[in-house]
């Protein structure tokens, strides 16, 4: 049966996450239903990375199997005729070998956005966190290089996860300032859930001083997360890029440049 | 009677524009009614430059007139707090000697943007015009170039436009590619009605190839509106700043740096 891969991307705002609900709008439920009238069948999707309700994504990665046969152009094109517009098929092609848009991502790349000025913002409101207090984005990036490694995250992680192991791979963190936002990006072999949220949230103390620039490498001595700071809002979030292995002929997004050499799939 | 000036950012989605109309959603009735409540008594502002429904504002500035003092902190606080959250001032202050925000404007800047990409944007979607025909930017930057200066822009000017002359000074129009969006900053010391958004569409058909490079000055010779091109979408565009002769105390957008030295209030 034929497998195609699609890129997504989705704005969050108005849904109650990724995952399909019963009785709410999702974004996996929106794709499934426009998915499922072009192949006149049931469609079921799988992704990447589940984003909570409200985080948006640049470029989510999903695959699915269907009896039919419809050429690209008809997944790429019909799809988003069917889709609402804060939803985007941004491309699609038939899965090459064994692929599968969760088990062969070797990393993930998010990009978390604060808008760091005195008052809210009009055109940015509902893709930035706002943070009135001044961030010290230099002494926030250098607090972030403690997080680089493999390491337990549990200082990090929410009360609801549900993975096995609480140990990440965290290939690079950038934080950086962009005249009035603080840009936070992150590429790691997988996130537990909340992890970009609860580094967010520490790095944000960070960044106002309230905490020094050792605390993030405290926290993860301690393995504690009622420790850690509070979890920052879903609506800064972004899962920016997936990155596979070269064979799965998935084009690699720029984020990745950065990966190390040896990165593989690991967890 | 003490004069106030603020910055005001919006998203112009859901307004029927700048301008006060009965009955209707426009940004001016949302930030009168907020100060009204403010000051306790009716205020009226005047703006720099009216926009359209649907256009954006990253930096407009208004001036009103109010016989109670109110400190700078309370138009700004206060009055974020009373206003949607699709319109934020940004910042306050008093208006030094007989400055006005329209008449002692000397330059507009204003930014049109083009998601230029096979489908439209789920996250740029209300604040980008989509264009999928790939857009030479480099040709639509020379062609650009035969606008700067004092022309006629008859060929550029809405039917409805009230100006007593088609006449406008251009300072500046820098075309260029920021990824998968191609931008246009311009800045006059002012625009006719329609004007960004016609020269916008007809760089996008220089763009698109359809029309050569040299288009931009025949036009400019013919004086005929009904011989160009489309008026480009409204939500592309955005009033970016406005800039103040310096003695007037208002802080100058890093936009206008590029300002000739001899700019000066002309119409």
């Amino acid at each position: 049966m034929p497998r195609i891969v699609l890129g997504i991307e989705y704005d969050g705002s108005a849904y109650a996450g990724w995952q399909w609900q019963n009785g709410k709008a999702t974004v996996q439920g929106q794709l499934e239903k426009a998915l499922t009238r072009i192949a006149n069948q049931p469609i079921t999707v799988l992704c990447a990375g589940r984003t909570d309700a409200g985080v948006h994504a640049l470029e989510q990665v999903v695959h699915f199997d269907c009896e039919v046969e419809r050429d690209m152009h008809a997944w790429l094109m019909g799809g988003n005729s069917q889709l609402p517009d804060d939803i985007r098929i941004t491309w699609a092609q038939a899965a090459q070998g064994d692929f599968h848009a969760r088990y062969s991502a070797i990393a993930r790349a998010y990009r978390y956005v604060i808008l760091n000025r005195l008052m809210k913002s009009a055109l940015l409101r509902s893709q930035a966190t706002w943070c009135y207090q001044k961030l010290d984005a230099d002494a926030m990036h250098r607090a972030a290089q403690a997080l680089l490694g493999e390491h337990d995250f549990s200082s990090f992680r929410a009360q609801s996860c549900q993975s096995v192991s609480p140990n990440r791979l965290m290939h690079f963190i950038d934080v950086y300032r962009d005249e009035q936002r603080v840009i936070i990006d992150l590429c790691a072999n997988a996130f537990l859930h909340h992890m970009v949220r609860n580094i967010a949230g520490v790095l944000m103390e960070i960044g106002m001083g309230r905490r020094s620039v050792e605390w993030t490498s405290e926290l993860l001595t301690i393995k504690d997360r009622s420790q850690a700071a509070m979890t920052a809002p879903p609506h800064g979030l972004h899962l920016a890029a997936v990155y596979y292995p070269e064979h799965y002929g998935v084009a690699k997004n720029a984020l990745f440049d950065k990966l190390p050499a040896d990165a593989r799939r690991y967890d």
